[in-house]
């Protein structure tokens, strides 16, 4: 009997073209589809929280699927870390409600935005932090951002899915100094438009540099005109790290831990 | 006039065969001697202060080179950076005394080692820390390690190079979890032998595997005997992060800085 399964997944969206299936091209979703047809001998379309742009990786992407497995969850979740891409890993596997989605059961998305900031670049961050040389003033950075906060029509910083409006409501977008060349964004939302988060970072260095006034950045969000944001910032610096989602849906079955 | 540089270094071991050039394969140093010479259009031999094995990574790697440059340091060092692999960057350039040696003169050099400890790999870490997936004792591991402190004969954790006795002094060899999934080994000695940090690091871990009491680790420092140790640990979590010179390797013209 199929069961309805959700996994946590963590790839490097380096080598993707995105996460969202395409006709041609590597993808997120077609090496796993690909990888539940190897494990499970039948043909799996899976849903997921948010569909991440080529190049941007995820830590805490959520999706979910049904399948009809005969061993144990243990022995399933084995076989499909064992047959995936060297960069994408299944870190965590439950059973779930039939009735479980996870974009439309998902209360909230948090993003992480990584900056590099120093004269030169760091070798060892070229795959996951966007490298900017002049230094950026995180208190106005911060500034600009806390206009963002609770529930506004985000027209000047994405465009909607299909069938959506622009109103989204921002819970949380912090800047923070992780190390003294190291800055990182935190932001949670409901949903977020298309390249938001990365519209948004665009616009935070542009306060960041002294190229727009924190408050002007209030401005920006009321004209309701994406002509008036920065370009978005780099794909690679951006990563998907929680989705929340009510807590009925986390009364599934457990796998059992190896640690 | 010819003029003696000291240049820190951070690269991404895992294209490279290792520091110290070969008759064939690309080395750091290969590369780094390359780019000199095409900036510079003379052969330039540059010493350093550590031999980093394939595929260790460096964040503090010092280097030293005498050039004849007519433009200023800062015209070098963007030249030799704008020239250099996408994985190699010089991220400080000073001009230094004649005498200055990267090696001789050094007092100690510290080196990271990152373990991911959780139960399945993490594929944005996986070039840069070691993946262990059962959990170890950090507490066990720090009490092996402390039998490492001061001035001992490390016969047991590696062999010297030509020339040279098996005696160096270890000034700080401490563990720490950096997140719940992640534990950054800090060591910092006078000098290391051959893949001795490595073999530290393999021991480590078979204590905090419960496989090697701590206290055996006391007895297999004293035996001088590299059999007692356990393997080296892979080379991909090991990463030079600074070498230590006296305060007056320091007075020396510091470049612009940009920032």
């Amino acid at each position: 009997m199929s069961k309805r399964y959700r996994a946590t997944v963590e790839y490097d969206g380096t080598d993707f073209l995105g996460y969202q299936i395409q006709a041609a091209g590597r993808t997120v979703q077609g090496e796993i589809e690909k990888c539940l047809e190897q494990v499970t001998q039948s043909t799996v379309r899976i849903g997921s929280a948010g569909r991440t742009d080529a190049g941007v990786h995820a830590t805490g992407q959520v999706i979910a699927f049904n399948v009809t497995w005969r061993h144990t969850i243990e022995d399933l979740h084995r076989a499909l870390n064992a047959t995936l891409a060297h960069d994408i890993v299944i870190s965590d596997l439950k059973i779930t409600d039939p009735e479980f989605h996870p974009r439309y059961s998902a209360l909230s998305r948090t993003y992480q935005y990584r900056i590099v900031n120093q004269k030169w670049p760091s070798v060892l961050q070229r795959r996951y932090a966007y490298f900017v040389d002049r230094k950026l003033d995180v208190m106005a950075m911060n500034k600009a951002c806390r206009f963002l906060l609770g529930s506004h029509d985000f027209a000047s910083f994405g465009k909607p899915p299909q069938g959506s409006n622009t109103v989204r409501n921002v819970l949380k977008a912090d800047w923070s100094a992780t190390s003294c060349s190291e800055l990182t964004f935190i932001i949670t939302a409901n949903a977020f438009l298309y390249r938001m988060v990365r519209i948004i970072v665009g616009t935070a260095v542009q306060v960041g540099l002294g190229r727009l006034a924190a408050d002007e950045v209030k401005n920006v969000l009321e004209a309701r005109d994406l002509t008036r944001s920065a370009s978005p910032a780099p794909a690679h610096g951006l990563c998907l790290v929680d989705v929340a989602y009510p807590e009925a849906s986390k009364k599934t079955s457990n796998k059992p831990g190896l640690m």
